[in-house]
């Protein structure tokens, strides 16, 4: 069979139709009994050798054509060879075509049916991917190799129980990176989880980091030299911009009962703890948190970098997206198709 | 006992030195049976309760006069808790003050013996490193809760043993972001480990990433349209200068008998393989590679995140430091002092 290709499609007639979309899902059926196939659907199709040529090309000449995405097929062919029929997503195909490339049926189902597993985008190791573009979308990153590693993004509320009695105007030192409580009351470290003691040994001082101080001395716990406008000063002497980013993400978490913490050691802005009632008793953080503006774009290699430590350690990786309003959270994990 | 400070230093009597040198490491012996301490060493006995004040000041009052950078004071505390006698690293107090903040002496031994177990560099998670500072050094970095990481750098020498006799002008076509080639000989995938199957279930047709393809071009093994400039120039096309200092620790590595492989999916450049034989008896990735200029500086927390994750999966992180010259290697590994 020598199809030919026409404004980007492939038109094949009746019997295509019942080899290829009745049987197998290849394609979209119109009018007079024909079929259309996309170009990554023939070269697909070349491939298997159920096609023998498309405008004369076989399928080493059609792929050296540009007529098809080299990235677009091998994950087309992976999601087929995973046993997935999928539909590539071109306006008037499929229903909801913004920001995907194929729609994946279930196994066992195709595009007869109304029922979609995944919406998938397919990405370049090397291009960037807008954070406000993720969040109902499996991203097929294809790696310089042409190893495929699927993404899976979504948009979930973090919220926790922790709540804790604080008492007001504890004094405060200001030094140049962090704050230092001489002789705090218990239930701050104890009970809220705010600061690190000076001595893991022994009760007593405890340093505060400028994001905690900021959050305390705006709501009256601390008294400081200066009150919050000074720790904020100084925390954006220290990192600028950011620091305001992070504060913000900072506050929302603490006022939905979630308790951050440094993330540092996992190259994160915060680890977090759903539920604290007692620093004794703390439990596993669930999820690493990165602060980012809501215009930032990835790179997909941070991206696997991210995800696959947060597998590692057993948390789940969150993007804080901070911008006027309030910050929206991005989850991004690994997913076998 | 109420010391004085002159120009940053700390000047006591034989009483001090008696007490405080001879008996538990702190300061430098001077002429006359005097002492001098560095403020980090005052500000550390202060803190013990063995000195009462200096100029007037106790711990706290020091500590917030800034004549005390904390995060010094932080690590100094650390590394004394940890058994360790230690002498900051001020000019005509130490050997080789350069780069670093304390010089660190084996546990037992003191700075009246004559051996270095690590020379330390304080950083504030904030500041950052130029890599050109690194490899002899441990980096103690003090994050924003004031948690300590140490950080062990090293300049070591890459090398492998694997080998493979490999076959001329094998015919393949340039795509956008990869190469294929149809029906190559068995051995530059199976003894050389090159490139990647169309299809991992069957033997055949074989992807080449960019950096692959334009190696192996410049050595005459593939054929190729335009040869290895044609592929340099779209390496170039789709990631610019980076691509050039790839291709050099590709090429560097390749040619040392060590077999680099993408390393996306743990966000970095190359895993590598320093024995390879045969695909199918393949052994652990050793490394990962990630790829800078020279003059790189690194973000504390990027350090942090890719040693975090390199331990995770059991392998050591290499950072290839790419000039006009031979590329240099340099790691960074978890310290526990």
């Amino acid at each position: 069979m020598d199809l030919t290709l026409t404004d980007s499609v492939v038109r094949a007639d009746a019997e295509a139709r019942e080899r290829f979309y009745d049987s197998r899902g290849y394609g979209r059926p119109v009018d007079a009994g024909a079929l259309e196939l996309a170009p990554v659907e023939a070269a697909h199709l070349l491939y298997r050798g159920d096609l023998d040529a498309v405008d004369g090309m076989n399928f080493r000449a059609f792929l050296a054509s540009a007529t098809v995405s080299e990235i677009e097929f091998l994950v087309y062919k992976n999601l087929r060879d995973r046993g997935f029929y999928l539909t590539p997503a071109i306006d008037g195909w499929v229903d909801d075509p913004d920001r995907a490339d194929f729609v994946v049926y279930p196994r066992g189902k195709g595009p007869w049916d109304d029922e979609v597993q995944y919406r998938v985008r397919v990405v370049s190791e090397r291009a960037t991917v807008a954070a406000s573009d993720l969040g109902d979308v499996v991203l097929a990153v294809v790696d310089e190799e042409s190893e495929l590693t699927y993404l899976e993004t979504e948009r979930p509320d973090l919220s926790g129980s922790s709540e804790a009695d604080l008492p007001s105007s504890v004094d405060a030192d200001l030094l140049s990176d962090r704050a230092l409580v001489w002789d705090p009351p218990a239930e701050l470290y104890e009970q809220a989880f705010y600061g690190q003691r000076l001595d893991d040994q022994r009760e007593g001082d405890l340093q505060l980091s400028l994001l905690e101080a900021a959050y305390l001395a705006r709501r009256g716990v601390l008294s400081i030299d200066g009150g919050d406008e000074a720790v904020v000063a100084r925390g954006r002497e220290v990192e600028g911009d950011r620091f305001d980013r992070r504060l913000r993400v900072y506050a929302t978490l603490r006022d939905r009962g979630v308790v951050p913490k440094t993330g540092f050691k996992f190259g994160a802005d915060f680890r977090t703890y759903a539920h604290v009632e007692s620093v004794d008793d703390l439990g596993h953080s669930e999820h690493l948190v990165r602060v980012f503006a809501r215009e930032h774009t990835f790179d997909p290699r941070d991206l696997a970098l991210d995800v696959r430590l947060a597998h590692g350690v057993r948390k789940r990786m969150v993007y804080a997206l901070t911008g006027p309003e309030e910050s929206t959270w991005l989850t991004v994990s690994r997913l076998t198709p």
